[in-house]
């Protein structure tokens, strides 16, 4: 088993549980942070291991343009490249569909792309994806799919669906295929990915559809890309409505802090995307008392630290005066001290709530939490 | 006393020694990274102190710019602001001279800047220059110079000469003036700025005019700027025949290992360069084997640390794969840890040779240091 359940909270889907890869567990609900290329943005492996950081994800396609899979499977994986010691998780790659620079088509089969430094055409099918992400070394491998976003039609949406089932199967069978011969202690774990946009029926065929496979964990995509908050969370009920409930469930692309505390309470286990260390990068600030913007004129000459709540090391240290100047100045430090303090915000948040389902608390921790950050 | 000899080379003019100033003392000879806007690029405060770093240097006319003296002054200083617990250093502004997007021409009276955010003209005398210094509360400020640059006919140096004679005079007696009520222990240091260019005459008659003000140490400008080697060598050995043995000599600009060996044997105990975190952006490593190119692609798949003599944090745990992938996609945490590395480097070389310089042994480590790091 790679999940465990190990508090449950009465009056919601709420959980504390462990999700347990060849490379340790960690505790749900959790958020991790994105790197991309091995790296979160100008946060390094040590200091995210400083603040608790149990896990990070990566994403396969663009590795295997740079450095290249060949290049990271010589070295010994994505954690011999990096020397991260958390939990490693990759994304197939199915998100860069929707770059211009990268994307060029796909069909049934699978996905053309251009290497945007070689100009050389790509074609990648869900087994070739399998095979990259057990090159890459991940302890968490995703799916390959086909994302539709929430403008398109119902019609595109339903075939986004059917080409997600149909290369779930396929990157399935590849992935028990290629992984035959490893004990089940070192094998890398294979979540399936739901699509199905925000409407109910295709979420429920796309999950239905999933379930039929052993997949170790559920990912539900396409949600957090703009769409109305009411949609996303119906969305996640009528997913958790069909996906079993002894997998982990994984809200892809979400990071506002709200956004956490109500998936958590519908059921979702881990969470992961770019806003806490995009929204450091101009200036925006988690904090207790809600998010703010420190580059505006008012923190030029202020002494508090980011969050007088926090007791993180860029709180106990730095004002908001320094961080401001830095970040108004497009000054590297700036960017890794606001990044820094976001990134631990989001983690002291899942370990308060961890806490608070644990003490059958999560209802009122929710409730005071969203009063006192969005100001209510 | 701003300085003390402790000990001294029997065969060349190198020497270890102490600066002190208010904010504590740093042994001689020390090289420190630059902090333009009060943050060494990618490098924080903490991580500076981590790796030993006791002194930085800042630009008092940048910071003028942003956030603004006033701004400074309220907070308390640039200590307040940054929170480093070292010596902090401002260099004046002359320099700017050569930012075209900020100089519009100078006189006998000051220099004309445009401040490149609002558009505004900014007239700045060395009289303003001074109190600009002492409102940003450095530890040690520089006096505002003429900088000539190599290219320029031997009339302009002299000319440079004469100017930057004239207000160190004036620098001088301002900052005299301005801490006539401060107790001798909290007074802010002054520099003079040695000009002259690459002719011995100049620097002689510059150095000579600079020598007869009671200024706490002298540096030497308008080198490292890509003259002959030989020439900048010969113009210290010029300009440490004028000036007294007693005070601390810095050697502004100078950042290549070699050439900090080269200068300390010719007396100078003290040295400033973006080169070490510029290099380190560029993927140009320091390491005691040579300076190489870590983004070539043969250190792709190399496991070995940066630098297999090197017991930095950076050395300890990642590869030259790790960093070479990161600063090939620009990455912030590739320039993060090449920056760290590179200082650490020169932080280190600058233990060792004060060791050797105790040990009386600084030929033999001179000698063989460049024999390995060049090669030979």
């Amino acid at each position: 088993m790679a999940f465990k359940v190990l508090a449950r909270d009465k009056h919601s889907l709420a959980r504390v549980g462990k999700l347990i890869t060849r490379s340790g567990s960690v505790e749900t609900p959790f958020f991790m942070p994105v790197a991309t290329k091995t790296a979160v943005k100008h946060v390094s492996p040590e200091m995210l291991e400083a603040m608790g950081v149990n896990a990070t994800i990566s994403n396969s396609f663009v590795l295997s343009l740079r450095p290249g899979a060949s290049v990271v499977k010589k070295l010994g994986g994505i954690r011999a490249l990096s020397s991260y010691k958390g939990v490693m998780f990759t994304d197939s790659g199915g998100f860069q569909m929707y770059s211009p620079s990268l994307y060029k088509g796909s069909t049934d089969k699978g996905v053309e792309f251009k290497n945007p430094y070689s100009g050389e055409r790509i074609f990648m099918t869900p087994e070739q994806n399998m095979q990259l992400q057990l090159d890459l070394g991940s302890d968490v491998a995703m799916c390959f799919d086909t994302m539709p976003l929430i403008a398109h039609s119902k019609e595109a949406v339903s075939l986004a669906v059917t080409r997600t089932t149909n290369w779930a199967c396929r990157c399935k069978e590849t992935h028990d295929a290629l992984q035959k011969k490893i004990s089940k202690k070192k094998r890398q774990l294979l979540f399936g990915i739901v699509q199905g946009g925000i409407h109910d029926d295709l979420r429920r065929v796309s999950a239905e559809a999933l379930t039929q496979l052993d997949f170790d964990g559920f990912s539900i995509g396409g949600l957090a890309l703009g769409e109305a908050k009411e949609d996303e969370y119906r969305m996640i009920e009528v997913c958790q409505g069909y996906l079993p409930r002894n997998k982990p469930v994984y809200l892809m692309g979400a990071g506002n802090p709200v956004e956490l505390l109500e998936a958590i309470e519908r059921g979702c286990d881990m969470f992961d995307s770019r806003f806490p260390t995009m929204n450091a990068r101009h200036g925006n600030i988690f904090s207790w008392k809600g998010k703010y913007i420190v580059t505006n004129a008012e923190y030029k000459t202020s002494l508090k630290p980011l969050d007088e709540g926090c007791a993180c090391m860029v709180c106990k240290r730095y004002s908001r005066a320094y961080i401001c100047h830095l970040i108004r100045n497009e000054e590297g430090v700036g960017y890794q001290l606001a990044s820094y303090h976001n990134l631990y915000f989001l983690q002291e948040l899942m370990r308060r709530v961890r806490k608070a389902i644990r003490a059958g608390k999560f209802k009122e921790f929710k409730k005071k939490f969203i009063r006192e950050y969005e100001g209510r």
